[in-house]
């Protein structure tokens, strides 16, 4: 059973949970788990680890076109070294900050390795959570931000320079899009973060709001340090659709709102596509330029 | 570096937290992480490792004095056994309706071993949160509860006969006490969970009020288990005071109150000792019955 088959087993039971966040009494609450073997490559910092383990979970926030309040981390490592331990905090209260979120601690726990595990709150707006399940054909799909920086981050952290190594940091500490999905809100029939990559969240929110979803490759915004470190088009939409974790939104918006949402989105809201009816039984649910788009990205459990 | 020293270092950092649960704008929250090989001994089974785990965060929403909303949890595991996982959810979902909360899921995640991470919130109730801070000299001191479950739960597990195994999971799964903390919101002076065994606790609670504490050995309550299993007084208060992992409630109450809140609290409340002046720089800040009480207990890091 893959990390996937087993969230749809879970959501079967529990009502609130099954999106990108639960929703309690307008209150939004996610949480996510990280490793240093499979998350944190080395080179990663640990001022980047804790900027991007709590910056996950915002984004999540960010997700169900919520605001975002406050998180909180657990921080498990063999050995407590408090240099790593401030700098871990230190990257947690960054990335709050610059979503208008506090970051109120947490707690400590030994461990075999290097593990955080973030949760993040924060507070529906009068418009109500959007979720992955509201598309309709017709609508435009819509991205923020550019692709591909986690993917070219990967690179960069194996390069192994000083120079290099630093870049890939600053890659790894996205901006959760928290002021992204408020300006959405009220527009997005469906929303929902990019971690397991634009081809796969293309396909859950498809399968989700039941429809089809046709992709303009050439439409999707790809992160400059990826037109840099990868090698022709095929490449580059490799990495800016199936490597995921990028943290970006993805959304339908009915065509007559793009316009005007896209000026309120501070990251850019670039069209990629279109929501098409639903396909029939057996045909592709996501094409892009006309093929199927492979339902293929970042899944714990999959391998 | 000890867990505690590093906790108290992000404290310090962080106004927000430092006590059993941070508060944001009302609104309580607490994160914890769980690891079989640390917390879970052979025989515990997926049901009861999902109660205590969510359990334990609720404990802590307990010890704010607030009213537990939900919970989520991030389940990781070598492979993800469906059946595994469901009754590790069954345990989070069972704990949260004893205690009027909603268990919302969480996440999934793969690991080298069964690890959880809980996070629960819960809402301030308008008498405001009870922190570990607010203790007066002459103020009672009083437990919830019967103490040394958890122990008498260890041992129960190393007989490994099938009767002695299910004990101990009935015993691991304890009522978070969220009751009996809503019970003493307005009365309690300073609360607190006691997740790191009842001396420990003292000295936390001692240290956060600046006062000291007098216990009398005899009036801490003893959960029947352990009467059975330890041989003697003075084994059964080692595995009372010093085992910890019993989530039950310590708290400071005026003694004009206690009468009233003992009778509100459903799992009954014991006055174990009295809150006292603050000692002379040197001088033991907790007694037991005269002699100092070791602040000796359960800290990951500290071996």
């Amino acid at each position: 059973m893959n990390e996937r088959d087993a969230l749809r087993a879970i959501a079967a039971d529990l009502p609130a949970a099954g999106d990108d966040a639960a929703v309690v009494d307008g209150t939004v609450i996610t949480t996510d788990m990280l490793h240093e073997r499979t998350d944190f490559p080395p080179g990663t910092t640990r001022y980047t680890a804790g900027w991007r383990a709590v910056g996950a979970s915002l984004s999540d926030v960010a997700a169900m076109g919520a605001a975002a309040r406050a998180a909180v981390a657990v921080y498990a490592d063999e050995v407590f070294d408090p240099d790593e331990l401030d700098a871990f905090v230190a990257g947690a209260v960054d990335v709050c900050e610059a979503v208008d979120a506090e970051y109120v601690g947490g707690d400590l726990d030994e461990h075999v390795e290097f593990t955080t595990a973030t949760t993040a709150i924060g507070d529906v707006t009068d418009a109500g959570p959007v979720t992955r399940g509201g598309a309709r054909p017709g609508d435009a799909l819509c991205v923020t931000g550019e692709w591909g920086r986690s993917a070219a981050a990967l690179r960069l952290f194996k390069k192994n320079s000083d120079e290099a190594v630093e870049r890939a940091n600053e890659l790894f500490r996205f901006t959760p899009r928290v002021a992204d999905g408020l300006a959405l809100v009220g527009a997005a029939t469906a929303m929902m973060d990019s971690s397991d990559g634009l081809a796969r969240s293309c396909h859950q929110l498809a399968e989700a709001s039941g429809v089809g979803i046709e992709v303009e490759r050439d439409a999707v915004p790809v992160h400059p340090a990826v037109e840099e470190l990868a090698e022709g088009s095929a490449e580059r939409f490799e990495l800016a659709a199936h490597f995921g974790e990028d943290f970006e939104l993805l959304c339908a918006v009915p065509e007559a709102e793009v316009d005007a949402v896209e000026a309120a989105c501070p990251s850019g809201l670039t069209r990629i596509g279109t929501v098409t009816e639903a396909p029939e039984e057996g045909a592709p649910r996501v094409l892009a330029d006309g093929d199927p788009l492979p339902d293929r990205g970042f899944t714990h459990g999959d391998k």
